[in-house]
């Protein structure tokens, strides 16, 4: 039997329960999307022991599926106020599955301000005290932890960013060389954890594919044609090994859609320094630890992830993905891709997300702080002011809404206070709706537009037309929100979308995973099914369709160099959740 | 014919419009909010050159009506996001009505970024740069302002606070001292009137009783009843006037709702020394300056302010209010007249509003930041941080919502990110449903249900129960939205509750003013039109039942002495605006 475990922090218990039978078919988003909405009142402080945070493996994380070892995390958003998921690979996740534990909730916080590391194994949970763990950054926190715990754990840690309850903080989980890098980074789930005096998760398990599995010849055969899927797409067989996630940056400049020095144009002249290719071009000169075609997890056979080596060879970051490099570099104009992998680094090791502090440092540039382009101010916001939890670092930890609401400025590309990702969506229109209509916030792995708008996946819709692009959101938000449930990588999408028998294999793999029938149907229907728990709790916590809306400069404000602005209407974005 | 005079800070072009037929019957904040509603879409950035400034006398203002002198000022609010209206005494509303204009609408904003002053006389309205003003704190600036157009001049201007775009950032008005302390403090129309470059309105006219009457005999007998009622209701005619507003503390105090230590109790050991008592016992010792029942403009007959003396008989603050004395006092855990006025002194210099100060300073003791009770640290805050507008100055100056968020604190008291007033809303629930569900975020004024909670003005609710305050915050909400239309002073309302004359009269005020048919059923109706059009502009914006909620904690942490939560039910908040 398959267990839900709860660990309450008031008491520093942890309590194993079987896992409810109107939680058996859920996992990964779908999974933490139920508990928090049945067990977390929508109008409690997120950062209150009254929250409740939700690690979940997905269905077939723990299984032999490829690219199926996804982490999902869920709580009450101390960013947007919304439900949140987020999703991280790393080793953790396929650990907790092996270890038949289908939801881990942490509630309750300690009556005296304290932290504690939570250790799981087979032979069940213990709390600890952090003791010296307390304040550590997570590059030195991981390394204590596998001295103490042993080689191989399974880490789930916050930064100084966490622990001081800062709303943009994540939540980092370790990969096989036990770089933090991996994270459940946005809307500030890391807080949640700090704020219940949880400084990191340790997993003692060795084992990493013992899912149960009801069906197992079955479940062989659909994995085998997800694999050949997988490595037969020319995005996931071709372009994101060699050039990781980052190849987009070229890809975007050249759409005109990559959002330059605070959302001000959509073409960065130093871009091509900051890209996948240019990374790879380290790797190969600079040598030594470098590596392109890094996988996070055991069995994925994707491997988009990367290992950026510094002038010495040495691991400068590991990894730096797309929107960590635009968000650090194109975003507040840094075009060295040195000073890009140091901001990602110290982002990693204060343990805030490198999306929102980009955004939040370009609002701050706007607002005057400093100029764009200056490197060493960036990494003085977040080595000096971030890790020393000043005033100015709690600024900058509290995301680009804040910064643009204490610094008078006019120009904050969020939604529901979250930044947006890297894409423009005045010329990448799709990502735009699905920024606006997501139940997360500006979020682009929520329905991501921008493989149909840009790369051609799944068909073509054109990025600088409204027409379509609430049809595309819908539909992609509903397939994400299943792709998030199952635990497999939200790359697995661009086989799934283009190749016809990728989606029933999955569906298939569900139905032996699980010994139940499950459909292609079904994976839809579930899909909805997230959408709708999530959105029912946001309006619950006041959101509205207001909500539902971009900022409203981006309305008027032309951008560069297709010259314009985001058209779709507010009466089209009020149909995306018709389905 | 009275006018509406149109700034358009883009251009810097004045002009005079006749004033539109459906405006005829509004003032004060009828007209803000019908104008605001009108001309600004309820989704643009409340800094940006999409939203106006409006600035209205009341009908009554600048006529010889008994205590009528306010001034409102509306935008959209950069603190909460609402339509806003604050309002002001001070002598500047007076002398608006009498150069014949009934709203002041600025729009805009200048190209290049940069201050100037609106010169407002009989011969017209023009527009000056700023130079050197620029930067002042407000006491110097009056002080120039008054050297530069003459004394008697009316000045509506900002401090710093208000030209970085502060969300908490107040407009000041003068007084015939010229002491900038009249404040419209509230939900940063300050940094409305930074934004669109405007450092100061002067007004120059000596006159303040020329509004337009059409019926001057008829007006009169009226105006007379109203003065009979002011003079002969106890609070108005003697608690007001011998202690200020700030005889509130010892009342409040002992019925266990003043908000001490960042509303973590309802009695504060020292409050004593803060009430208005002890301000009458200053001045009546120290002598000098020092002034109880201090009227702020003409024809003000209640003259509940006061000047509060420093040991040398100097002027130290003019006036300390109740609401300022317990923000800056009580709930700082400050119980020094001294330091009170000191802070109060440097909120009117630096410009904030001091409500929202003192709460912000309060939940930023609670995050850790300084210690409760921390007098000169709290100086600091102000006279360092927020002056030198530094990263921890504009924490301070985005208010309680932000300071919260930027520091992790769970316990922060606010609704629609503004800080609560001068009153536990669990220990006065009245007050708290006003809190919860006015248009205006946390405002004690919107419908001042302590009168009848405490005061038993107006009949008795007993506090402490939550049958009857949601009738109670009905009707004040509604009768509070045309007092606010009229200009005439809030405290008007306690003779208006209680005297059965003093309600007709000011309808018989009204149609000698306007000379037309007007009703204390007119009267009533034109309160409930000012809600429904705010309300209106909310939903637009995006605020729903779900914000008209008072924050988690209020409903399950006890209040002592009382041991109270806030019980009054969201189905019974929900019934507020049923009228």
């Amino acid at each position: 039997m398959e267990k839900l475990l709860r660990v309450d922090m008031s008491n520093l218990e942890a309590r194993f329960e079987d896992l409810p039978d109107k939680y058996a078919l859920l996992g990964g988003r779908a999974m933490t999307a139920a508990i928090v909405a049945d067990e977390v009142a929508p109008t409690v402080h997120p950062l209150s022991e009254r929250n409740k945070l939700v690690f979940a493996p997905g269905i077939l994380t723990g299984t032999t599926a490829p690219s199926s070892g996804r982490l999902s995390v869920g709580a009450k958003s101390p960013l947007t106020g919304t439900i949140k998921e987020s999703n991280a690979g790393g080793i953790s996740a396929q650990k907790l599955a092996s270890l038949g534990i289908r939801a881990l909730v942490v509630e309750g916080k300690p009556a005296e301000k304290g932290f504690y590391v939570l250790v799981l194994s087979s032979e069940g949970a213990r709390i600890e005290p952090a003791g010296d763990l307390a304040g550590l950054g997570c590059y030195e926190l991981n390394r204590r932890l596998w001295e103490k715990y042993g080689k191989n754990s399974g880490l789930m840690c916050i930064g100084p960013a966490g622990e001081a309850g800062m709303p943009t903080a994540g939540v980092s989980t370790n990969d096989r060389e036990n770089h933090p890098g991996r994270y459940a980074g946005r809307g500030g789930l890391g807080a949640v954890m700090g704020s219940k005096g949880l400084k990191a998760i340790v997993l003692l398990c060795d084992k990493v594919f013992e899912a149960p599995v009801a069906e197992p010849e079955k479940f062989k055969e659909a994995q085998k044609l997800l694999s050949k899927a997988i490595l037969e797409h020319p995005v996931t067989a071709q372009a994101l090994p060699a050039f990781g996630t980052a190849v987009l940056i070229n890809i975007l400049n050249e759409a005109g859609g990559l959002p330059t020095k605070n959302f001000s144009a959509g073409r960065f002249e130093e871009a091509a320094k900051t890209g996948g290719e240019a990374m790879a071009e380290f790797c190969k000169t600079r040598g030594g630890k470098g590596k392109m075609g890094h996988g996070c997890h055991p069995g994925c056979i994707i491997r988009c992830s990367n290992i950026i080596p510094d002038e010495k060879g040495e691991v400068a970051c590991a990894p730096v993905e797309y929107e960590s490099s635009w968000a650090l570099g194109a975003n507040c104009g840094i075009g060295d891709l040195d000073t890009i992998a140091r901001l990602n680094y110290l982002c990693n090791d204060v343990g805030l997300d490198t999306i929102e502090t980009g955004v939040t440092i370009g609002v701050l540039m706007e607002g005057g702080l400093l100029a764009f382009g200056d490197g060493s101010g960036a990494i003085a916001l977040l080595d000096t002011e971030v890790r020393n939890v000043t005033p100015l670092g709690r600024i900058v930890g509290a995301g680009a809404a804040v910064a643009g609401k204490t610094f008078g400025v006019v120009r904050v590309p969020v939604v529901k206070s979250q930044g947006m990702p890297a894409y423009d969506p005045r010329a990448v229109k799709g990502i735009g709706v699905t920024y606006a209509t997501s139940t997360m916030g500006a979020d682009h792995t929520a329905g991501y537009s921008v493989a149909t708008n840009i790369l051609k996946v799944g068909g073509f819709v054109d990025p600088l037309q409204a027409e379509g692009q609430v049809d595309l959101a819908r539909n992609l938000q509903i397939a994400t929100a299943f792709v998030d449930a199952s635990g497999l990588c939200l790359f697995t999408a661009f086989p799934l979308l283009d190749i016809d028998y990728a989606l029933p294999a999955v569906a298939d793999m569900y139905a032996a995973r699980l010994g139940r029938p499950f459909t292609v149907a079904d994976a839809l229907e579930a899909g909805k099914e997230v959408l709708r728990v999530e959105r029912k709790f946001n309006e619950a916590a006041g959101f509205t369709k207001a909500h539902d809306r971009l900022p409203d400069f981006m309305k008027y404000e032309k951008l560069l160099p297709h010259d314009v602005v985001f058209d779709v209407t507010d009466e089209e974005l009020d149909t995306v959740h018709n389905f």
